[in-house]
């Protein structure tokens, strides 16, 4: 049974038709494409799935359009911080950092952690020096700055409220994959909440809550309101339904998005695929930018409710 | 029904009576018996759990012997990180902080930031904010430093290493509790790794991995190798087994911490208790600072294993 399966996200939430023009939904869904091509080239060459996640995400992180890496919204003092996590299913092995600041590509970063570390959580201004250390790709403030993330700081400000992405959408990246080899594997990204003070970090570099793999279940990458998800450990929540209560990667993700999520006020997403390949993308919230791919089968890409 | 119980834990690892000396062990004995007082107290006057749990981990940050507040052990610069966490099962909200310097309690801190603030984890610089914010009392070097632990931090520099506590002892703190009301709390709170750089957080801070509290289920807080219980969530998967695959509160702890832990050399422990105020305090080490009461019966506090 020799075949691939790789899902993406670019997060959920309010994201309507009618808000969006012609031009902002091909440049998101092209993106989209380019990531899940990115990662698609890793697998059908054989290479492994944290490989194709990181090179998914990579991908993600480097477009403008999305809350994470490039795309990263302001903090409340104008700056940028970043989280993300990786986790290798085959190994358990994992990686995150949290608020760092410069990193061109904190998934890669993430990567370095799990592998060339002995740790899996660096956090901060020693995230950063573990980075120099690794001769990690810094970019400045030019990178980071877009003049429609840095309106959304001012009406946020303005406002005085910390706020999603932007209206109630939860800015995240995310992949996970089945490579040919059988491995699974997960990664997340963020640049976390709009005007965010006091060192917020959310559920994408919780290994357990925002990412989570295992082959003997699911790779797991969540997005959404990212409180909830750390109280509620949705991403191990998914694998533990399946190895200790049996049930499918569908009945599982389904009930924890659509009942679980839902009975808490916990608005968001994920994207799971399981040792079969099986893939499931549910979401409680009106959008979520989303792409996937299997071995034999083209690719596709979606940002609504029954949009597919 | 109206029971009540507690367990805390000082710290699980290499700790052989022939390496301490009688006045160090009733040291650490007296420390464990205040710190289960303190908890006690409040559970027997109708207190919450999260009250409870706050109290005896207050009482074991303020005494220099664990690592955590007061004893927190050196980073690698000479400075003091420290994580802590609590967690509610009746309503499910958390609180977390990790890499605050100077907070006099992080377990305290990590309660405000549940129950006022917007968020469940805060880091570093931004989380010192939120605690000065809230009034919390801050101490200075003076009050962290200890010669002994000063004189670990110049052994493992001269090692060039990261040490755990010291000599494999997993310096971290923690309690579980049921109260006369039916909830469930858990909090953890540590110093981490004297010589620790990067940034590096461990399990402690982290909901599902070093602590996690639902009234379905159990509560748990746990010490060991931070990594391995980052990567296998080792709290929620407590509560999954229970849940989901029915085992009772020993069996789940038994199943993680001699076996799954174990297999994956993840050293280290945990205490927990369960809705009907059963207790568990597994550790695979070869001991565990640990002590527990329930309504009725006596506190007893121990160190060894075969030591109750």
């Amino acid at each position: 049974m020799s075949t691939y399966s790789l899902a993406i996200h670019g997060g959920a939430g309010t994201i309507r038709r009618s808000e969006m023009t012609d031009a902002q939904e091909q440049g998101h869904r092209t993106a989209l494409e380019q990531a899940l091509c990115a990662g698609e080239r890793v697998l059908a060459s054989g290479g492994s799935a944290t490989a194709a996640v990181e090179a998914a995400v990579v991908s993600l992180e480097d477009c403008e359009y999305f809350n994470a890496g490039r795309g990263a919204v302001f903090t409340h003092d104008g700056r940028h911080e970043m989280d993300a996590s990786i986790m290798c299913g085959a190994t358990l092995n994992a990686g995150a950092v949290a608020m760092v600041e410069g990193v061109k590509n904190p998934v890669a970063l993430s990567r370095l952690v799990m592998e060339r570390s002995a740790h899996v959580f660096l956090c901060g201004a020693g995230a950063q020096d573990f980075a120099r250390d690794m001769d990690v790709p810094f970019e400045g403030p030019d990178y980071f700055f877009s003049a429609f993330r840095y309106q959304q700081l001012e009406k946020a400000r303005a406002q005085n409220r910390v706020q999603l992405d932007h209206s109630d959408k939860f800015g995240t990246v995310g992949a996970v994959a089945l490579d040919l080899q059988g491995n699974l594997a997960a990664a997340t990204s963020t640049g976390g909440l709009t005007n965010k003070r006091y060192g917020r970090v959310g559920d994408s570099s919780v290994i357990g809550a925002g990412t989570y793999a295992n082959n003997g279940t699911c790779a797991v990458s969540c997005t959404g309101y990212g409180e909830y998800f750390l109280r509620s450990v949705v991403a191990y929540d998914v694998s533990c339904m399946m190895e200790y209560k049996g049930l499918s990667l569908q009945e599982a993700t389904d009930r924890i998005i659509n009942h679980k999520q839902v009975a808490i006020g916990g608005d968001g997403g994920l994207i799971a695929v399981d040792r079969n390949g099986s893939i499931a993308l549910p979401f409680n919230s009106t959008g979520m930018y989303r792409g996937w791919v299997q071995k034999g089968s083209e690719a596709r890409v979606a940002i609504y409710k029954n949009d597919r």
